[in-house]
């Protein structure tokens, strides 16, 4: 859809970014002298710790990007007229790592999340850069704050590699001046204990994206519209999350920040996973809804789609009893059930809080294995640094 | 269409505000010791120029509000996990004051600022406080940095109340910390010699606000958008602007940043001034926008109607030579004529760059009275403070 806009701009990108990113070679450390203590890993709460250090870059149009620098997790300076803090123009990933049996810490799929963020910088009007170059220092980082990797085969390290627009000038328009940093922090499993169900609230009257909007982009203006419409879910229904609908068929598209999936027994007959088409822009294209695609494709058991779920598809498959699963995915949970959804006063009733589809933890467990190396995969990718002697330059604080 | 999730809220943040709102008595201030110089009235970009001093107020659930200073401008200190850097829990407006003619300060209806601030923060999720004592601390601020406010009837002191949410904590929630801030600058005419008609790219593809989405709040998450459509619009099509279109009829709705207006002969045959309406959720509600609609109906010369406008229904009367004037209304430019709109192709030839419509110029000319106060108007609000003896409190930095 965006192709007319992005095609030329990304190729202008291509262009500059050979001669006009930072360069891992040129990072600048300094290390920490008040490390912090780590926090157990019981109660680990999803991004509340950050680690010791962070990364961070500056571009702007006269000097180009700056001295890349890993240093102490402190508070960034922001002008009170920065871009970022009046229209939004941020945009950021999710990806973790994981101690893996071997002993190695391994991150999942990072280049797929580094060619998402180049998407979205495009979309956002922020500056090129060289997403390999950016890989290292994030495995930089990693490297530096490795004891921060959870000793845990239920928890791992959540990473936010973070772009904002930082001109201090309140035109509306493109920045000319961008900060790129990356934050990480240990993170617990999302299910405490077991894995349970969640109950969503789907009310058509909220709509989190549409055609011609940016949906699709990892930014951060898709998420401040849907803050208050969780806590109002929460507090008067009793819901964890939302289902986002959209359009007068009220096609399910997301579950609060997760991809959707619904398994079940198509109106054909067949065994079918099915979750929303990537093409109408308004699905984040998930790297763990990729992987669950992928997976179970690969699997080649029941059919595997892409296709529009309409409310109303979906309740007379539950009321016939075909449906059998109905999952969320996302980075921070990998997969998480949903048991019930609360339709304009209806109550639809999937499952039980306690009873979770053999689908659903079948592939949890599968990506699992594939996290924690008990089955090698290609998916997973050492934080080892080609050539990093170059990048051994650490200074004390 | 909100009022289901709104009402409630407001009612509440009604009920508690009159308890946990920073109060201006007890304002910090400190002075800066180094002022910085005037910038020129003859060339001053909007939003590029800061005055002196900012102010400054902070939320957390523990402590309430924090004691509200004002103090010079320099960096905010924000951590780099807080949540207005990553899903754009932020909002703002846009307000002016001028130096009128018998000498005082004077600002435009803030209180209509203040109030749909207040809705912004309800539907962002960010915490209520008194907009009243906001007011006075605005007061304040412009009282102190009063010499910025240019001395001329042609520029005026932009002033913009941010609210940002400041918890540092990833998970994708109402932040429980929040930052209001104030930056003031000296602006001047939008038009640097006399207006000039704009042309604007009207393309389909790209969609500014959908209904159950935060077009009407004033929230960042509308802006990030449009900038990289905005620029396009620029680069490709020689358009300094972009008119926002809506639905299958593609239904006119902004103008960049702008409110729109079409002044045309309807079918009728009746001469009316036309915008489109605010129930669907899609326009922002503009206080200029406003003060146009208040202005010419209080005229009673013509009809003034909210009614959508589809691209067909004036392309049609374009053709019978029909529309008179087209244009954008909003605190930066007052009123902006548009020329030409570039549609699917189609050049809409409306006017000449130079030849400005005669309402265009006279609501513009009639709200310029206003706002320097030629004619003594209650839209406009002195700077004085009730009581000001408590705010007087003045420390030398």
């Amino acid at each position: 859809m965006f192709l007319s806009l992005l095609q030329p701009v990304r190729m202008t990108a291509r262009c500059v970014r050979s001669i006009s990113s930072f360069r891992a070679d040129d990072l600048h450390i300094t290390l920490t002298d008040k490390p912090k203590p780590k926090p157990s890993y019981d109660n680990l709460p999803f991004g509340g710790n950050t680690s010791d250090h962070m990364f961070e870059v500056d571009y702007t149009p006269a000097m180009g990007w700056s001295r890349p620098v890993i240093r102490p997790v402190e508070p960034l300076q922001i002008h009170p007229a920065a871009k970022v803090l009046h229209y939004a123009s941020e945009l950021f990933e999710g990806m973790k790592c994981y101690r893996c049996v071997d002993g190695k810490i391994r991150m999942f799929r990072p280049m797929e999340n580094l060619e998402r963020m180049e998407r979205s910088a495009v979309r956002a009007g922020l500056p090129p850069y060289d997403r390999f170059e950016f890989l290292k220092v994030i495995k930089k980082l990693i490297n530096i704050d490795q004891e921060w990797v959870p000793y845990s085969d239920r928890c791992s390290m959540y990473i936010r590699p973070t772009f904002i627009a930082t001109e201090p000038s309140l035109g509306v328009t493109q920045s000319t001046d961008a900060k790129l940093f990356v934050i990480a922090g240990p993170t617990g499993p999302y299910f405490k204990t077991s894995m349970k169900a969640i109950r969503l609230l789907a009310d058509p009257q909220y709509v989190r994206a549409w055609p011609g909007g940016c949906g699709a982009f990892k930014m951060g203006s898709n998420y401040a519209p849907t803050v208050a419409i969780q806590a109002y879910a929460q507090r008067e229904h009793n819901c964890q999350s939302v289902l986002w609908l959209f359009g007068d068929d009220h096609q399910m598209t997301e579950a609060g920040t997760m991809n959707f999936f619904v398994f079940w027994t198509n109106e054909a007959g067949e065994q079918e996973l099915v979750t929303p088409p990537l093409d109408a822009g308004l699905i984040l294209p998930g790297v763990t809804r990729k992987s669950v695609l992928e997976l179970t494709r690969q699997w080649n058991e029941f059919k595997v789609t892409e296709e529009v779920i309409p409310m109303g598809k979906f309740i007379k498959a539950l009321n016939e009893g075909r449906v059998k699963e109905v999952f969320g995915s996302g980075t921070a949970s990998i997969v998480c059930p949903v048991g019930q959804i609360l339709y304009q006063g209806q109550e639809l009733h999937i499952t039980d809080t306690d009873d979770i589809g053999e689908l659903t933890q079948r592939i949890c467990h599968d990506i699992n294995e594939i996290h924690y190396y008990l089955k090698p995969h290609p998916w997973m990718e050492s934080i080892d640094i080609d050539g990093d002697e170059s990048l051994r330059t650490v200074t004390a604080n």
